[in-house]
């Protein structure tokens, strides 16, 4: 029987985390978010190796596919012709041929792109990958001006306009993109040269902008927040203060009107003084992310505290079930508090990401599982949508709903898969978060190893390594085997029992424990003793189909539920539903959900089957409201409801898509 | 007793109209849409004037703040130094100075202005008004290329690049205000310098445009409909059948991909095939109202079934239950059927006022009352919240919520009254509609007069004139006395009884009648006999408060009803409520509403009262989302609710706002 540690309290979350040193002997994982030696985290990551099961599917369609096609997509967009063409000139001036691609910021693509391909190749050996990677670095190197400043818009388009359209020009987004591709290559492989190009680059801004006073040139920020992340990145593989005291530049600096004050630009108000997230959802993010980074680094409590504030605020009152983040098609950005639509909601595939990454940080700097329990709504449901099942093609946005008789118009915002984007900012976003994801799954402290994410495979932090099997979110059982411990020294393994889960069970050899056993702290169940390999626990975490309602603020889904199992929000899609769309199907809540395993649906899903109806619609008129109290009759004929996983949908042919159903 | 129709039934909306010859020895009024002398119009506008009332106090603030305020704000948004800078221009290029403002349709307010101090002018003489009116069209006139030619964007910024961006460029949008000011002018004042201009303008457009084989240089549609429905009523100004005709190549070249194929352009299919209205709603609307002129000029029963068709579509599944249309930010269009979001609502003021015009011209094509229903409910709620009860300040959008919490980002689209646009179509619009309101109000046929909207004035056609006295919508009692009359023959005097209406009396002498004894036809009760001069009938529409539901296809306010009275809409301010915000409010349904006539409130209004709870909302913790069934309780401190009508909010301090209710 495992002993909890439930006589010892959590961590207050304001209390000032201990420091995790890295667990001695472990060599530094290839991943990214590294804490420096001297950062104030609670946690430090943990190596995972997906061996198997969900996760496994999805990054191997990644690397089969979605990254293969990276380089003959980024030639056809135009990405490479740019680099191509800014290399040939002599100076800042434009070149023969024109630039190509409809936004100042087509860099960045090529640099998320590296960077997915970095961390894949830190998964092993891959000839034709590297050597896309190396031509592909080579083309950017020589397209970098010899003082170090690298844009082709502004090279081939806006010649002589250097950091004079701060507020849309993306230089320092695209810097930021180019300097995390850089540090994912060189603790990928090792080698040194894009980590030049960034560090070139990086030193060149760091030339031109500080405080007034400074002697800099310029004292400005970016439109679009990413450089302050990445240079705190940038300073973790380099061990070059300058890049973090930049990076802590940045993000003070923004609120404070130097754009014009928008909130769109994170320029309306300080990130320590922000109540609310708000603005375009993927600049905020991206924004704390680096304020994460930068508490980390430096343990300041003010900016921590704000993390805090700000990462409740939003889940509380402005995350969309499927953890999609941003109400508004019109500037990307948050809406109001409680104001969460289904047909018009943003969601945008980056912004899952980067809620993820802002997770993440916060994770790490505070311990606390509540981020992992948001990253794994997040990972399961509104960011696995943004892309395919086969890895070809992509949501910008990802809509709770498709009306019957939905027009869509295309484009970048359209709630049909889309082979690439004009503004292609999501794709290899989604391919360095899948590449990478092994590093956002567990955690080691000096008491041990947390585990955030359940993936079948071997999780390793320091001398301690154990194994999970499990078919985890299809099934709730998770095995647990200790592979190497230190047996002369307890140390804890922490659970994270996830905050949609109502009910559990523990298993330790012939002993079980349900929940009231084994108590739960904070989101953690924690088990301390002196372990022995081969030591086997499992956790089997109840996967019952529930019916989930949303606080009655959320007008968006009144007299509505929702339909969860584990992890997964489900959906339904018209396909598979006989007769018709979905306007007028309501849910039955007084019969229970079936669950149906489907190897041959979707590549295998678990659907679950419910009971509906096809209420009876009012009859022709030309007006569509009518006195309260003459409704129209609830019930309708009988309809047995299959939904799916909402992370599955528009895979088949186009039709209606509903989350939210309305019940009886 | 008044003897009524009931044994002849209505027309049925399909078949063709008996035309409408002007009632004999009746002055064409001075006032918008005038049918032509062979048009197959089934009514001809008849002339009410507007004496005191409701409508009264509106036009009153109208011509004594709103229009005299024009040439100030044109002056310093920069529209009048447009035109000055082109008139001292010696040709096509850049003259000195800088073009200001954000669009290329900055001419189109100056048009728009000009045309309500024109109708403003028919009302009666102002010499201050009739200065500026001529000082501003001589500026028109001057800024006028020899050729015809006019629009200071594309004289002063893109010179020599006439007609080569019909997709945003809004050259023969301007020219369609243009020509409609000018209409408006000569009709109102008989003189012809604007008109003299609009028709060289006419020319040189007729010259450079037309269908291939035609000899003419360009076949080709502006982006934004607004030249078609300008050159029918040139045509009927002036007798120019090539004004006509031009509007019909127009309106048939919408639809074929001489602009990309956009939906948002109205380019994606003809409008003789479209099912649905689709795209930007302004555009849609004002295409639609041309198209409605041309088959009342033509007859033609393809596009007289095309109007009839997409009016359905749009009132049935695509109009907001003020009238309001549009539900999206981005692109400003419509959305999906039933898509009919509350805080996102986009309901630009324009569009109420497109809808008013395509309304006004169905009626006319087709005699039905249920377009006065819907230019009745567009008026009095969507169209009027657009400007502030002083006259002075707009909404460009006017969403139907407003919540806790709202962050306010300014800028054209703020749900916060603004002094004037970057993008001012509104403002100016609302002007020339109230300015001409008197013209949507009545019509006559050769059977007599049709009252479609209830004020207290005068209304004309031919030999009759029917005076009316009523407090409407305030009190449902509609005083209306024969003045003058033929007492040789019969008439029909018809009154619409509005759609929103569950009850009515009609008295007549001694004797009173319900609507069983006074069958209401189709939305006309028809009133026919040889009439008295003197004689006396007394409406008295139902004034009870009432709840109203949608369609259970409009998701955004399932569990919700909205509180109306007679044609009025209402709303929840916070200011009227006591302790706090809207977010929690449940409307009580089982108390019954009260009415309250508050003469000291928003300049005189009748509010509704009704019984609500403040629901005890969920505790604290950062997921919003729980299992069904754990529902927050429905109950809670009971709260006395205060409704206004919904035109009036946003006339006080800023605060939430709600038009649906959720009920307990």
């Amino acid at each position: 029987m495992p002993r909890t540690r439930s006589t010892q309290p959590a961590a207050p979350s304001r209390a000032t985390p201990s420091r995790a040193t890295p667990p001695s002997g472990a060599p530094s994982p290839a991943g990214p978010v590294r804490p420096g030696p001297g950062a104030r985290a609670a946690l430090r990551p943990a190596v995972a190796e997906v061996e198997d099961g969900f996760w496994h599917t999805r990054r191997e369609v990644n690397a089969r596919t979605s990254i293969p096609q990276g380089p003959g997509l980024l030639e056809s967009a135009g990405n490479l012709h740019n680099l191509r063409l800014a290399a040939r000139a002599e100076s800042d001036t434009a070149a023969e041929g024109t630039f190509q691609g409809a936004y100042p910021f087509m860099d960045s693509d090529v640099y998320k792109w590296l960077e997915a391909a970095a961390w894949q190749l830190a998964q092993g050996p891959s000839a034709r990958l590297a050597a896309d990677v190396e031509r592909i670095i080579a083309l950017v190197a020589a397209a970098q001006r010899p003082d170090g400043y690298l844009n082709t818009w502004f090279q081939l388009v806006r010649s002589g306009e250097r950091y004079q359209d701060l507020r849309w020009g993306h230089e320092l987004y695209c810097a930021g993109h180019l300097m995390q591709a850089a540090v994912a290559h060189h603790r990928a492989t090792g080698r040194r040269e894009l980590l030049d190009v960034a560090r070139k680059f990086a030193d060149h801004i760091d030339s031109v902008f500080g405080p007034p006073g400074s002697g800099r040139r310029i004292d400005g920020i970016d439109g679009h927040p990413e450089v302050e992340t990445a240079l705190v990145e940038l300073y973790r593989e380099t061990g070059e203060r300058r890049y973090l005291d930049l990076a802590g530049y940045f993000v003070d600096r923004h609120g404070h009107g130097l754009l014009g004050g928008e909130a769109y630009c994170q320029d309306r108000v300080p990130v320590r003084e922000a109540t609310d997230v708000e603005g375009h959802a993927v600049r905020q993010l991206y924004l704390l992310a680096a304020a994460a980074d930068l508490a980390t680094e430096t343990g300041e409590e003010e900016l921590r505290a704000a993390g805090e504030r700000l990462w409740r605020a939003m889940t509380t009152t402005k995350t969309h079930l499927t953890g999609g983040l941003g109400a508004h098609h019109d500037q990307e950005d948050f809406g109001d508090p409680y104001e969460l639509p289904n047909e018009r909601a943003y969601c945008e595939t980056c912004a899952a990401i980067a809620s993820v990454q802002w997770s993440w940080r916060m994770a790490l700097l505070t311990g606390e599982a509540r981020y992992a329990d948001l990253i794994e709504r997040t990972l399961f449901n509104g960011f696995l949508a943004g892309v395919s099942l086969d890895g070809e093609r992509w949501l910008y946005v990802n809509p709770l709903q498709v009306r019957d008789g939905h027009t869509d118009h295309g484009g970048d915002q359209s709630a049909r898969r889309t082979r690439w984007f004009r503004c292609a900012c999501c794709p290899p976003n989604v391919m360095r978060l899948l590449a990478s994801l092994e590093h956002y799954l567990a955690t080691g402290d000096d008491d041990g190893l947390q585990i955030h994410q359940y993936v079948t495979g071997r999780y390793t932090s320091g001398p301690i390594a154990v194994r999970a099997d499990t078919d985890y979110p299809w099934h709730g059982t998770i095995v647990l085997t200790v592979e190497e411990t230190p047996t002369d020294r307890p140390w804890t393994l922490s659970l994270r029992v996830p905050q949609w889960c109502r009910a559990f069970r523990l298993r330790a050899g012939e002993s079980a424990h349900d929940q009231t056993d084994a108590p739960v702290e904070a989101g953690w169940l924690r088990l301390e003793r002196t372990w022995t390999p081969g030591e086997r626990i499992v956790l089997e975490l109840d996967l019952e189909p529930r019916l989930t309602a949303a606080d009655p603020r959320v007008d968006a889904v009144r007299g509505c539920v929702a339909i969860e199992r584990g992890p997964l929000v489900y959906c339904l899609e018209q396909v598979d539903q006989p007769g018709g769309g979905l306007d007028d199907v309501v849910l039955d809540t007084t019969r229970p959900l079936a669950v149906k395993h489907r190897p041959d649906l979707l590549g295998g899903v678990t659907t679950v089957v419910a009971a509906g109806r096809r209420r009876d619609l009012p009859g022709a008129g030309w007006w569509p409201y009518r006195p309260a109290g003459d409704g129209s009759p609830a019930a309708g004929e009988p309809v047995e409801l299959t939904a799916i996983p909402y992370y599955a949908w528009a895979n088949r042919q186009d039709g209606a898509m509903r989350v939210w159903l309305p019940v009886s």
